[in-house]
Order: C-alpha cells, then structure tokens, then sequence
C-alpha cells in the first residue's frame, strides 16, 4: 500500500523538512516543527503523490487514500480528545493547499471544517461565545460553497449586505448572533439553489468534498498563470493538510500574529512581529483591527512572549536563515502554524547574509547564495516612497504604464527634445526626456535627464539599451502617452502635459506619474561592499564594463570592474561639436575629402580615450572600431523632406538641401542591421579605422608618458569571415606599429574581434588563428540566430511571451540553446585554434545572473555590462562557481 | 641530384601525361606524344619544381639547374644535327613557359633564341631566303628585349615605323632584306640605350637570361590577377618547354595550322581544322592572313593530310576527348607542336559525350562528368548571334554594361511600368522592362516581358531572384542607365532611349544595346535528353522545381523536375484582381473584418493550387504559407506621401489616404528581413494560415476527385523555436483534418518547415519531432548567417569579392564552412530526432553545381531550383555522386 498521509502531532511527525517535495512547503516545515518538539496543532498531510494519482486518474480517489485519511482523522480525534462532527466537542479542521514553492493566494484553504448546524452549537457553548460560533458557521459556508461547490461569494454577501441595511448597522461585528444563526439557514438555502444539493452537513463528506476541490485548485487559472510567470513545472501538484483548528479570540489570554527573526527591511537582527490580542488571523489580514507592538505581547503575556522568541531563534538556527513565522495563542497556549524562509529586501538579504556568517551560522558560501543578484537592482537604484507612491496612484495621478526597461525612480519637468533637455539640465533643471521614440542623436540629452519615457518600442528599443548603459531610469512602450512634438505636449491618462511640468518615473514598475513622488536614495552599506568582496574571492569569471566616456568608466571601477569590455567608439561622435565634423566626413565625395574630415575628429577621438586610459589604469580597455552604418549620423529622409517641403522660396537652402537628402538616400538601406557597417565600413573606408587605430595609440602613448599602465585591446565589430579578420588585423597593426614606431613609446596592445553573426562562430578557428580575443556581441548574435529585429520585435514578442511560445526575452535573458549554442561552438572552435583565447561577452547579457552563469559554464574569461550592472555580475559570477561546484560534488558523491 | 630537366625526341621522352604537375600542361603532353611516336620538334621541359626553388632563393638558379639545361641543349643539338650558335647550321629553340592549367596569354614566351649577327647569315643560306632570316632575327631582338631586358615594344616599333615611311611603303613585308639588316643594328643600339649594356650575342647567355624571364613572368600582373579570378593557386608556378623550331614558311611544302578533332560549335564528328601554307602560326594569329581550309592541304599534300587526321584520330582516341591540336609543316615534314582538351560549346559537350560513350571510348560517368553543369544555361536559353552582337557594339550601339543576373538573350519594346508591360504584351508587342529596381508588385509586369533591365541592386536583387526562377533574361545594376520615370525615358551611353524605342538585352554578358540583335533560339536535341537521362540514372539525390503557377509547374515537369520543393503563396497575392482583397485584409481593424476579406481569398487559393496538383499528377508538391510582412502588399510611404501632398483640396481623397498612411506606417519596420513575417504573421493573425491551408486541403480533395494523385507537403516558414513548431503544427493538422473530414475524402500530407534562422538548425533535433520535413531556405539563412540583407549587400560584397575577401558570392554559391555548416548541423540534429526525416533545399543555391554537390554529400533527400535550372541540378547531383564514388574508391585503393 502506497503510503499517501503523514501524521504529526505530540511531538513526533512522520514527515521533515527533507520531504518537501512530497508533502509541500507548509506540510513538511509544520511536520519539521513537531519533530523539534515545538507546539503545533496536530494534523496530516496529504502527499503531492496521492494529487498526480488523483489528477491522472481522471479525479478519481486513489485506492486507500480515503482509508488512510481517516485513519488519520481518528488520531487526531485521539490527541486532541474531540471528535469531527461530536455536537459537545466537536473537533474543527482546516484544509490547506501546499506546493514545494510558496504561490502565495493561488490556490485554497477552507478554515472552520466539521461545523454543522448541531457541531455550531456545541463550539458555541465551549467557546462561550455565540456570536463567535454562528460567525465561524457562516464563514465556513461561505467559504466551502465558493471553493468546493464553485458559488460566488456574492451570492452570499447579499444576504449579510440586506441584514445590515435592514438592521441598520455598518459593519459585520455589529450583526448580533441571532441574525448570524438567521444567515446560516438563508445561506443553506443559496446552496440548495445554486448547487442543486443541499450543504453537506456530514463533516466527513465535508472533508472528502474540500480534498479533492483543494487538489483541483492546481489547475485554477490563477494558479497555472502564476506557474506560467514563474516557471513553475505544471506537474509538481501540491499536497494538502488538514489540521487541527486553534483559536486566538477566545479572550485576553488568546491571540495571533506573525513575525520575522531579523527586520525583513534592514536585515537588522531583532524580532521583528505584529501581534493581535483577542483575534483571528482572518482580522489582520481583513485589516479590521491595527496589529499592535509585540511589545504588548511581552507585557501581557512575559511567558508566552519569551517561549515565541525562544522558538524563533531556534527556528532560525535550525534553518540557518531567517524565518517569517505565524503563531496563535489560544488561552495561553502558543502555536506555531507557519514558517518560512522570510522575504526581505535586498539591503536585508545582504545584510542577513554577512550576519548569519559573522555569527557563524553559515560559510561564506551560503551567504552569497542568500542573495538574488537581480535583487541588487534594489540597492543600486533609487526608488519611489512606497506610501507616497501610492498615495500618488490613488490620487488619479498615475499618467500611464509603459514597460519597465531600466530600473530606478526619476523626478523632473518634462522636455521633448534632446537639445533641450542639455539646456535646461545645463541650467541645473533636472528633466524628463519624453519622446515617441528615441535615436541615437537623443544620447547626450538622455545622459542630460534623469529619466527617460518613450511611447514606442520595447525593452531592446534604442532608448531602454542606452538606458540601461547609462544607469537611467527608462520606461519605455508607454502606448497610452501620445506625444504631441510641435504643440509640446503630450496627452496620458485624459490629461495634458506640458513642457516643463513635472512628472515622476518609476523605471521599475513602468509607471509615469504626475507630479513628484518622494524618492529614496540608496545606500551602499560596509556590508555590501564586504559581501561583493567575498563574491570576488569566490569567483573566477572576470567582469567588465561598457563604459564610453570617462566618467562611466571611473563609474565602472568603483563599482568592481575588472576593465573595460566595451567602448562604443560611435558614441563619442554624436556630441555637438563633433557632429558636423562627421557629417563632413560622410558628404565627401572622395578619398581626399574624406582624409581630411576624418583627420579633424582624430583629436576628440584621441582626448576620449585618453580619459578612459587614466580612469582605468592598470586594466585593459577593449575598444570597439566603428559599428553604426554611416546613415545613423545623418538626418532622417522624411525630416528632410518636411524640412525641404516647408522652405518654398529660398533657393539656396533648397540646393544645400538637396545634396544631402540625395546623400541619405544613397545610404538608405532596406535593412540597416543587416547592411554596410562594422568592418565592412572599415573595409570599404580604410581612412575612418585607421584614424581610430591612430588615436587609441596616440592616447596609449600620451598615458604611458603620464605614467599610466595601458594595455589597450582593438575589437574588429562584425568580422564575419576569415579574409576581413587577415585584412583588418593587417591594416590595424600596421596603423599601431607605426604610431608606436613614431613616438617611441612601446605599448602591449591586441587585436581581435567581436562574434556576432553566426558565421563567426561557426568558422571561430579561423578567425583565432590571427584573433587574439574574441567578445561575444550577444545582441546582435540573439538578433541574427532568430531573425529578430530588435527594433521590431515589439510587434509579435510580447505576443510569444505571452502564449509562452518563448521562455524570456531572448534580449533580456540569453536563449541558451540556440545563440547559447552558438557561442558554446564559438569558444569551442576557437579555443581548438588558440588555447589561452581570451573571450568576453559584451551584450546586454553581461549583467543577467543566468546569462552569467552560462557564461561560467562555457568558460568564457570574463563578462563585460553596464556599470550599474557590475555588482550583479560580480555575484552571479560568484553563484555560478559555488553551484558548479555543488553539481560537481553532488555528482562525485551520488 | 635533383632532376630539373626532362628531355623528349627522337620518339623516347623522359616525361608523360601523368607529369602535369612538374612538367606543366604542354611540357607534359609533348613529352606524351613524343613518347606516342607522333612527330614533335625535340627539346626539354624545365620543372615546376626548379621554378619553386628559383622563387624561394630569391632569383638565383638552383645547384645543377644549369648543368642539366647545357646537357640537355647538348643531347638536342646532337639529335638535330645543329648547334647553338653555329654559324652555319645555327639550331634555333623556343621557350616557353607551361603551368599545370592552361593560362592562355598570360606569361611569357620568346621564339626564334640562338640568333646573333653571325648566325642569322647561316639561317639565311640554309633558308635560302635572306629576308626571312633578318625579319626573324628583328623579331627576336624586339621579343627579347621586350621579355627579358623590359624594353618596350614601341622603342622598337617606332624604328620600323620611320623606315616605311622613307621608304614609302605602308606594310612590314614590303620592307627588303636590306632594311631589315640595318634595322637590327639600330635595334641593338636602342637596347644598349635603354638596358646599359650591349644585345646578348652568346646563345647561351640569351638561353639563360629567357629561362629566368619566363619563369618571372608567373609573377606579372596580369598573370596574378588572372589566377585570381580563376582560383589558381600562387604556388603552382610555371615550367619552363625550351624546344627546336620549325618553320612553316619555308615555301609551298611548309605550312601552319590548327584543328579541332570534332566540330567544337556542334560537336559533329569531323576533323574541323584551319590551314596556311608557306606561313608561320604567328601569322594566323596577327590575322595577316586569312587561313584556308583545311581541304586545302588535302589537296597541296595529300599524304602529310592523312598523316594528320591519323595522329588526331590518335590522340582523341589516347585521351579519350576531343583535341584541340597545334601543327607545323616544314618542307613536307610534319611536326606536331601542341595538343589538348579542345574547348566546345555546351552543345558540342553533350554530343562530344554522348557519341564517344556511343564510340564505346568512354563510360556512361566519364560521359557525364564531361559536361559542366553550369554550361548548360547556353543550351537552355536563347542567345544573340555574336557576329551581330559584335557589329552592334562596334557600331556604337551598346548603351550600357550591368551585371549579367539572369542568362539569356531578348529584344523588345521599353517599357517603364509593369501596368504597361502587361497591356502591350496582351497587344502582342515583345517588351523589356526598364526600372530604376523592381518590387513584388512588378511581378506581373516581369512576366509579361520579354527581359528585364534595373539601373540599381546586385545579383541578389529582388530582379535578380524572380527573373532566375521565371527564366527570363535579366541585367541588373546597370548604373549607366538613368530612367526618367515621369518623361518615360532613359538615359544611357549619351544617348535617350524613350518609351517604345527597341533594345537588346543580355543576361548572359550584362550588355544592354540599342536595336534589334539577331536572336538565336535553344535547340534540346535527342542528345541532351538522353544524356540527362543518364544523370538521372546515375543520381541518388532528388531534383524538384521552385513553381508558382501551374505553367512553371508543367514547364518544371518538361525539365525533368520530380515534383514541387516550393510553391511560394504569396506570389499569387499580387495579381490584379487580388491585391485590393490583400490590401482589405490588412486594413481590416478586428479579426471578423479580417476574417471577411481573407474569406475572398479563399476560391482564388484554391483554384491557384488545384492548378498545380493537376500538373503535378502523382509528385509531391511543396506549399509554403505566406511568408513576407504585410507592408510588402500595401504602397510604398513615400509614394502615398508624394500622392498625398498633390491631392490639394481634395478632403475626402485626403481622409482616405491618411487612413492607409498610417496603416503602412504602423507597418514600418526598421528591417523588415528580420520581422513580422513567416509563421510569426502566421501565430498572430490565424485567419491567413487558416484560409491557407483550408485552399490547400480543398484543391487537394478536388483534384482526388478528378482522379489526380496528390500529395501536398505543407511548409510552416521562418519557424525559429519549438514552441512555434509545435503550435502552427497542431492548428495546421486541425484545419487540414477538418476539411478531410468535411469532404470526405482521404488525402495522405505532410506538415513541415523551412529552415531558415539559424536557430532552426540549431535545434532542428526538436523541430523534427513534430516536422514532418525540412527544407533549408537558404537564402536567408544565408543572410542570417553572415548578416548580409541581400537588398543592401551591393554596397560592400563587389569590393569584398574584388579583393577576395569571399571566393564568391554567397548569395550564388553556397557558404559550404559557414552557411553549409549550419546545414550539416541541421540535418544531423534532425535526423538524429527523426531518422528519416525528408530535407530539402529550396533557396537559388539548388540549381549551383558545387551547391548541389554539397547537398548531395550532406544526404540532402533532394534540391528544389528554378525550372530552368532543374537540368543543371540533375546533371550536378550525377557528377556529385560520381565525384563521391571516386574519391571513396581512391581512397580504398590508396
């Protein structure tokens, strides 16, 4: 016989902790409990087996499982000396759902089991109290007909609702006992109507009946839908307990709360609970009465107060980690119903971590598996006051919700252009910049704003990527804001607002706000720094920036970087004073032209990496030659044509005009992703690398002179076969060795590329045979190895996540088995040709904790992101080598 | 000693056929008839292998190189009974260089050596023709000087020039004995000029110095660049044939000539041969001369005649293939001075395999392999006479030179838009569409031409590509013509061609003329069928057609196709009476609406498919669903723009075109390549798939009920993950079983994709768990995979191709390491999860020899190609698998 229930009670429990997934989370901690000999009211669990015989059987019982229930039902009668459905003392059970993960509200309990209309009257004589066991009666209708017998509450809600009218009375406290014991019998008779059947008044059948509708509560569509978010496998199933009813409101010497062992806020280690006198657990959560200080416990009842805190503590030594626990007193007695790992927030976790190792209670290693790296996101940002912020929603102040593409709360008056958000913000304004979409021309006004709302495009959309680089706050695909550019306004949420009005934007939630809402500064505690320092012990995976500009790049170091994996050099030549000399540079109609434009940019170039040189000296910098087409830096056709459209007399204009709309439209091309950029532009125009090589080692001289240890690394964008690379290596060491020849100056320096069409992984040897890095641009790769544009994605991505077509973003998350395989092949490939090959990756990637741990396992040498990102590699990294190791012992033990 | 010098006369040679590599293609063949006892002037061939070590030493002669070469000049002078530099019985030698290929033009070769001022006068007694021997020696000096010494021909010719002119005579034989003997004082003295030191008078050193020229000459420019664009690889070097003249000009018992075995234009059986009496070949080729017939010589000297024919007769049949031969007569003694593979026409190729197999010279696979595939496009389309051709270029008539996209050869009336192309061609006018680019929406307006011309886009082009698979005569990217769309003319080559005027185009030379070229038809005779026959025999891999009308499917079955590898649906989207249907479809605002208009389509479909089942009786046929994004269907923006801004006051004009502007904007796609399209429309817009298949599954009962065998392959496009894989599959298989069942009538299909994003063959292992079939789209994968956007790619991939950064293009030959790799992993993986899983390839490269090669040793079930390019393939995959066979079987016996 298939041993389908596991008692506990009197202090000895057939289940532990270890058998979660057979008894669920509630069931196997409560079993955990009873075995350390603390107070527990007795009850059985039923296991997620007996669900799976159920469920494959067609919502048939499994053979025995009915016997071994109550079975279980009689021993429970047993210890507790009161029997299901006995009218003097009847016993009363609750029917909980339990998965081997919390999903907390997905699935159902039904509380108050084995009253009847005889059993009521016998709760109400021991309680002493009528109104108490009328008010449990009607509740556990209620509930039973909504969960087992699929009746909206409403049907019954009515009824109570007419009573009060009738009554004159507001609140359900003030319906006095007889029209309770009235509402049970109206109640009964909603049953009878809606089910066909009259309410079960056999507690037994009760208890068949609430089994199964608790089992089949795995498939409420809430339930598969949060599974779906979570990942949750669909045939975990879930387990049920039934156990022993206690109660906190039957007097002064009764009561409930919860608490946590450590403040779930802060981390800090106190006892950190509510509790309610005289009260069910139903009331806290019905928020009917204020909790009050635990400290009320300690006064009322010292004992009591000082066995829960004796518990508590062990329970977290037990675990080893601190516990969210829920307790009831019933006349003096404690019980202790739940516990649980508790949430807390990341500043806690971090905190709770080092203090659990400092208190020696766990290694170091289990301190840095306590923390989720993407929780960190938390600390780095700031964020929105959450009282004020909702008291900003509930005041009809929410504007729209767009998708949330880069954390953090920003608070500013709105602008519409670029160029004004550098001129407001030079004027020490800080600005919203609000557009329908952003392009690279809007970078230096994003890097002006404090935060950035787009109403097009998706979470790769051009604004969310530069966002994120920039540690920007960003929402991004907020459909409901209709920019109105020339009138310069914009519409949202049936109001309009102007230039210059101020709105806050919370790039964690995606919501736009009117107004301000109170931000909260985040704080970089001792801990945390210790913490990531421990991560770094651990880890052997490096970690890297994308930094552009100096000021990112001292940004990065002080967040941990190891170097600097990226440097976009396009970004340098979008600034005002540089743009033109770029355009020229485009306009020229020949070789000559072009040299001397390009001649004029080699200064800024060289200034730029000369700032980042300093800032990072000592560690290798990775520059990446030229990647945009060349279109990117001119203006768009269409404004072109508006702008050509509007100027009806002026020749001149026209003329000037002309040349350069016949330009763009020379450069236009069908698919510009797929076009003439990367090295195919370095090819095709030698002069525009060889500028750039000439300036990264003109600056690599200049900083060596000033002292600073260089060791700069050119990355070939988009090599995609093995003549670019011969080509590029060629003319690019040619280039350096004659700067380096000229000023004398002996500088280490590499040359490699970036893998990021398919064809340079799968062709990776080659390529290593004159590479002496590779870098994986995983964006562009994820683009490529599913025919993804990022830029129009939006259009059936959200769709796919959403029909589960897909996991994740593929952008967000990288997609292991198609462009993951990719890179296995590539690293694979290219290490055959090139043992001590050094690889990165420099896609969005870099800084998303299970893309990091891929990264780990194909043995990639570092992981390169945005500086903001930098702490949350550096603890992914960490995570990735403790549990390959624990795989890795766990298989050599197994 | 390392032997450097292999020596052939007097019937015995040192060297053999099987000596191509060291001795180079003429040494190897002379020492071959030596060897045969045919007459050939003795002398000696100089290695491969002593050029290599010339080279590598940096120009300096080998240890014992010269030895060998004054012992072999030793051995040639005792065999001829003269000596170098003997002033009475001077022996004169040739030398010429010789690679392992032919390289007609490109090195180097010096005639007439061992002349001097003392020898020339022993020439002219033994010649008895004073005039004779100074006009050789003249020339010696001119080629000498010009190949040895670098000194250009005109210091010499202008000499010559004066000369005539004092002497008032206008042609070379005019000038006397006399002349030509002060001339080559003067000559001596312009090389003592120009070189610093006096003419070389020792016939040793002149020997020496002309080795070490010819061997040099492997390294001019030209001879670089021609290996370039052949392939030929740098290393193999040239060798080096210094051999004994003879003179065919030494009165009417001497002679010169060539012949082909065979007639190389038709490949009829008869010696096909040009002769001169009483001349040297230098003659034939400076076209001083007209040759005479070779009935001629028949005449003259009837036994040297049958001499001839014999040892032709000889060699063709020694080396089992037609001959092209080289011969000189000197005083009724043949001597035979070349002989080779001739060159034929494809025509000729055929009938020259098909009647030696017939001969009983060869077998069926040597037969086949006789023939390129890619040769066959001149038997498969019409051409321009070349004489006509020729006399219309040299009469200034050629307007323009674009890249030859589509072979074939058409005259017709311009046109400037598709509207107007099909309108004249109903009135039963032939017309060529001239367009700056073409769209789909010109499909029907290429149709209806008779050839088309683009001033913009590569081969790749959207041109290009419809024009292969219609088989219509296309040039593309003929930059010279300047179309004025709005005046209805263009402007090529200075002149203006308008609306009406006739042009010739040709798709095989990329030449666009004015007037009528005369046009030659293909003739398919019984040889062709046969032979093909024989490939099909021969081949294991399967050769469908690319058809999307029931005339390409009948035209595909004539060609030999074995059924349909893809039909693609779209194409029938455009037609006149469809496209509005198409455009209500998209514009229509909910999925009823949608519903409606797709409804509409539906007859059209079917129809459309009934069509080609019924041609396709008994073969399978390949249906892929939509495939490209919707904005493809609707008008351009900037076209609706430019309408737009003309409609002045029109109000309700205006309203109803800002409704499809924004349609089509909201359309917009930054790449389309990489968007909403394929399967992804599929998953989100139903209805278009739903209809779809519904025509499909009801074509397919219709024509079951007319008693037509059917078997539709239905083709899910662009699927890239599993998920989609597993969804378009199941609403697929729910739509087609709904209509079986509907109708009633059992029709056996398959549901399967194309494999086109990288990721596809990435985890093909999963797709083919539920695809029934595979076929690899591989012009996108080819996109894909290098991130080249065929519409864009003009602007680098020449450049690349120029400086061999690719050997070619990729769009045109399959990407066998990059592109094939991801096939080969494709197959594998899905055949690893289905062993007999059907694959098949349906990009342009299906009719590419050495494509088709390679799917043949991926295991490819078939290659799907334009109908006009089905005999190619199915001659292509016989080859392959004969290829296949050797090379096992060599490897076996190795």
């Amino acid at each position: 016989m298939v041993k389908y229930v596991y008692f506990f009670g009197s202090g000895k429990a057939e289940g532990s902790s270890l058998m979660r997934n057979l008894l669920g989370g509630k069931g196997c901690e409560l079993a955990e409990m009873t075995n350390l000999g603390i107070s527990v009211p007795p009850g059985f669990t039923i296991t997620t087996q007996a669900w799976a015989r159920y469920t494959k059987a067609a919502q048939k019982w499994p053979e025995s499982l009915w016997e071994q229930t109550t079975e279980a039902v009689r021993r429970l009668e047993a210890g507790a000396g009161m029997k299901l459905g006995d009218p003097k003392r009847p016993l009363l059970v609750s029917v909980r759902s339990g998965a081997r993960v919390s999903m907390p509200g997905m699935m159902e309990t039904v509380l108050n089991l084995g009253l009847n209309d005889r059993t009521v009257r016998g709760l109400a004589e021991w309680t002493k109290n009528e109104r108490f066991a009328w008010d449990c009666y009607r509740r556990f209708i209620t509930m039973f007909s909504n969960v087992v017998l699929g009746i909206r509450r409403e049907a019954f809600e009515e009824h109570l609702q007419a009573a009060k009218t009738r009554l004159g009375v507001k609140t359900d406290p003030e319906v006095p006992a007889e029209e309770l014991e009235r509402l049970t019998q109206v109640y009964q008779g909603v049953v009878a109507e809606h089910a066909g059947v009259p309410f079960p008044q056999e507690p037994a059948e009760q208890l068949r009946l609430a089994i199964s509708a608790v089992f089949g509560s795995w498939f409420a569509k809430k339930a598969v839908e949060y599974r779906r978010i979570h990942g949750i496998p669909g045939d975990w199933g879930t387990a049920v307990t039934i156990m022993a009813m206690v109660f906190g409101n039957l007097g002064e010497t009764s009561g409930t709360g919860v608490g946590f062992t450590r403040d779930p806020r802060t981390g800090e280690r106190r006892f950190y609970a509510e509790f309610l006198a005289n009260a069910q657990g139903e009331d806290v959560v019905a928020g009917i009465r204020t909790p009050e200080h635990i400290d009320d416990l300690k006064r009322r009842m010292p004992k009591v107060y000082e066995e829960l805190t004796t518990i508590a503590d062990r329970l977290e030594r037990h675990y080893k980690d601190m516990q969210d626990i829920e307790f009831t007193i019933q006349e003096g007695k404690l019980y202790l119903l739940q516990t649980r790992a508790g949430k807390r927030s990341a500043a806690a976790a971090v905190r709770v971590a080092v203090d659990l190792y400092r208190e020696s209670v766990i290694d170091r290693d289990t301190a840095l598996m306590r923390v989720r790296p993407q929780d960190l996101h938390q600390i780095l940002h700031p964020k929105f006051d959450d009282e004020d912020r909702e008291r900003a929603i509930a005041g009809g102040r929410l504007l729209a919700r767009g998708l949330p593409a880069a954390p953090g709360a920003a608070v500013g008056e709105v602008v519409f252009d670029a160029d004004r958000a550098v001129e407001w913000a030079r004027a020490g304004q800080q600005v919203i910049l609000v557009r329908a979409e952003t392009s690279p021309e809007d970078v230096a006004g994003m890097y002006a704003a404090e935060g950035i709302v787009t109403s097009r495009g998706g979470r790769t959309s051009h604004a969310a990527v530069v966002a994120v680089g920039m540690g920007k706050c960003c929402v991004v695909g907020a459909g409901d804001v209709v920019v109105d550019e020339e009138r310069r306004v914009f519409e949202a949420g049936g109001r309009t607002v102007r230039e210059g009005d101020v709105i806050s934007v919370d790039g964690s939630t995606g919501d736009v706000l009117l107004d301000a809402v109170k931000t909260l500064q985040p704080e970089l505690g001792g801990e945390f720094r210790e913490f990531l320092g421990w991560a770094d012990e651990r880890r052997t995976l490096g970690v890297r920036a994308n930094a552009d500009t100096p000021e990112d790049a001292r940004k990065a170091r002080e967040f941990g970087a190891e170097g600097i994996g990226l440097v976009r050099t396009e970004h340098m030549f979008f600034s005002h004073e540089r743009i033109p000399i770029v355009r020229e540079m485009i306009m020229a109609g020949d070789s000559a032209a072009r040299r001397a434009a390009v001649a004029k940019l080699l200064p800024f170039q060289r200034e730029d990496f000369l700032g980042i040189f300093r800032a990072m000296d000592g560690l290798p910098v990775t520059i990446r030659l030229l990647d945009p087409p060349l279109h990117e830096f001119l203006p768009k056709y269409t404004d072109l044509l508006e702008e050509y459209t509007r100027l009806d007399a002026r020749h001149m204009e026209r003329e000037r005009l002309e040349v350069v709309m016949a330009k763009v439209r020379s450069l236009q091309e069908a698919n510009p992703m797929l076009g003439h950029r990367g090295c195919r532009l370095g090819i095709t125009f030698p002069e525009i690398y060889g500028m750039q090589v000439r300036a990264i080692m003109e600056a690599a001289c200049a900083a060596t002179g000033q002292g600073v240890a260089v060791s700069p690394e050119i990355m070939i964008p988009l090599t995609g076969t093995v003549g670019e690379m011969r080509l590029m290596h060629e003319t690019t060491k040619a280039v350096a060795d004659g700067v380096l020849a000229e000023l004398g100056v002996p500088v280490p320096y590499l040359i490699g590329t970036m893998i990021e069409v398919p064809r340079a992984a799968l062709i990776a040897d080659q390529l290593a045979q004159t590479a002496e890095f590779f870098s994986f641009g995983t964006n562009d790769l994820t683009q490529l190895t599913f025919g993804y544009s990022r830029d129009d994605v939006a259009k059936f991505l959200p769709f796919y996540l959403d029909k589960g077509l897909l996991p994740s973003d593929p952008f967000s998350v990288l997609d292991q088995e198609g462009v993951g395989e990719l890179v296995r092949i590539g690293i694979e490939r290219g290490r055959h040709a090139r043992p001590d090959l050094k690889v990165g990756i420099c896609g969005e990637h870099g800084g998303e904790p299970a893309s990091v741990e891929f990264c780990h396992r194909v043995h990639m040498t570092y992981v390169s992101c945005s500086p903001f990102m930098i702490p949350i590699a550096r603890l992914s990294a960490a995570q990735a080598r403790i549990r390959a190791r624990q795989a890795s012992e766990g298989a050599a033990s197994a």
